[in-house]
């Protein structure tokens, strides 16, 4: 008999989807799942996260709200679709105060309304920590769901935003080093719906995730789910002068924040190489191409250094 | 400052509810969220557990599984809904047991299986005690969607199945009582999706709910959300023997168990008197006509005895 610390989060989330049939469109494995409705699809993803796991003792009540109701919507936005809102559930101590229950919604509902959706319901129970479970619905076209799947050779790889700066938010918070930019990020992720529903508009997307557990690990997910693999350009990789200036402060491998640790929640995209200029027309510089898809592994380009690049990334229960 | 424990589980829903907005067609405050795709609404639900609040010793895993699928589906089958599929979200300890975790799917799976749905996808974290979230989707007309609204003055109110086994399985499972009918109601509850459809498409039903936090609270609840009053006739609440045995051999309080606790999820719904028979073709003798929607208080009548009926019910949090 195994334990979850032995196996890590990863077998134990296996263990979930080996159980499930796939009837649906999209089944478990992806983002979120899609159920068909007429010509629109629903799509639905879930996201638990436990005082003990996930939230820094930096994060406010209103704080974990956001945090809450953003990864379960970033979800949503790597399916490309227009979010429909979110039911939130809670197990809480029963000396919990009301007050900062009133706070999490509060929190919740403006990363909801931030994206022009809203939370659908809710539940709560106690237990002898806080929990709190959400599930985001969105909506999108069929022929327009961006999925894992879908890469092919020679597509360009590409990611919004900038990467590493959560991880040095985590690195400051944890060290009290004074970032207040980096652990902004840390602590209220944006999910990128805007992005995502532009990327499934467009056309020119051929697979998409949201980067969660880290770079390495997403990318990998990417070339395992489309059976490409991928030549990433570190100096193409979009870092913030600040990410490197912790990392050189708090003694941290740059890499490692960058490559390794998780919580940006951008969006990992390729893209069919013909049709970036029409993607560059719509998000202008809000994406950057780190790669294509090419050769037999996943392999990082370091000046003159070709280097394997590891799938491990942050991962529950391993010790 | 208030804590929950002060305040209990209602004023900690209401927070919640407080904090939305309605744009949807149904929002929170109903059994489940409603929201427009083309013609057909999609429902969906979220119900959270925790052990030490609501999954008795006598469970195993198996168990819990089917139960979290049960009360999440529950809520799907009050608004008349087909089931679309259920999100699972799991917080568990570093030492739980792989094994264990698959039994919970096997369990959720078998529930799903039974009426006809599946598992649509789910998430695990690390947690300090086991905590399961599930959102149930469903999918109704909008014309057919079951509401806790819309009872009218004379219609007659109705319960499916029977009523105090789970409860009479509770006090039995605490007592060490030999009565596995009662105690297999209580740990695996049937979720009346067929009834609720059923109901849903007969058009004879004015508002329903299910019967979560006893009837005498579910009661008050229709009430309160149509307006209503209703007057119950104790003798026409269907009660097995098995209930009335348990409550005289434990020493318990018969009234208690039939109109205070909770857990039997069964559907408590409104009819439009002239339609009863169109139903009754339908459902034949799988519902019961308990009361009517007719003075100014909900009262029991207990042979000559017009009684009070109380508000209160199960509520977590309270002390």
């Amino acid at each position: 008999m195994r334990t979850l610390a032995e196996v890590g989060e990863k077998a134990a989330i296996d263990t979930i989807l080996r159980r499930l049939d796939s009837s649906v469109v999209v089944g478990p494995g992806d983002d979120a799942a899609a159920i068909r409705v007429r010509k629109k699809l629903i799509v639905a993803s879930t996201d638990i996260v436990s005082r003990v796991s996930h939230l820094p003792e930096v994060m406010t009540p209103k704080d974990i709200g956001w945090f809450v109701s953003a990864i379960n919507f970033s979800d949503i936005a790597a399916m490309g679709a227009r979010p429909l809102g979110i039911l939130l559930s809670f197990c809480l101590p029963g000396n919990y105060l009301l007050n900062d229950l009133e706070n999490i919604m509060e929190g919740a509902q403006e990363c909801a309304l931030s994206i022009g959706t809203e939370i659908l319901g809710g539940d709560t129970k106690e237990g002898t920590d806080l929990v709190i479970a959400g599930s985001a619905l969105g909506e999108v076209d069929e022929e327009n769901i961006l999925l894992r799947q879908g890469a092919k050779h020679g597509d360009l790889l590409a990611v919004t935003g900038t990467i590493g700066l959560a991880s040095a938010g985590y690195v400051a918070a944890m060290n009290g080093y004074d970032s207040p930019e980096a652990i902004n990020a840390l602590i209220r992720p944006i999910p990128r719906i805007r992005e995502g529903i532009a990327l499934s508009a467009s056309g020119a997307v051929t697979s998409a995730i949201d980067i969660t557990d880290g770079l390495a690990y997403s990318i990998h997910e990417l070339s395992n789910k489309s059976g490409v693999h991928f030549k990433i350009n570190w100096d193409d990789i979009p870092i913030r002068s600040e990410v490197s200036s912790i990392a050189v402060d708090m003694k941290t491998s740059l890499d490692d924040m960058v490559l390794y640790y998780g919580g940006d929640y951008e969006l990992l995209f390729t893209i069919r190489p013909h049709m970036v200029n029409r993607l560059r027309t719509v998000l202008r510089d809000r994406f950057s191409i780190i790669g294509q898809a090419e050769g037999h592994e996943n392999v990082l380009m370091r000046g003159e250094e070709v280097l394997h690049l590891e799938s491990r990334g942050y991962e529950h229960f391993k010790r």
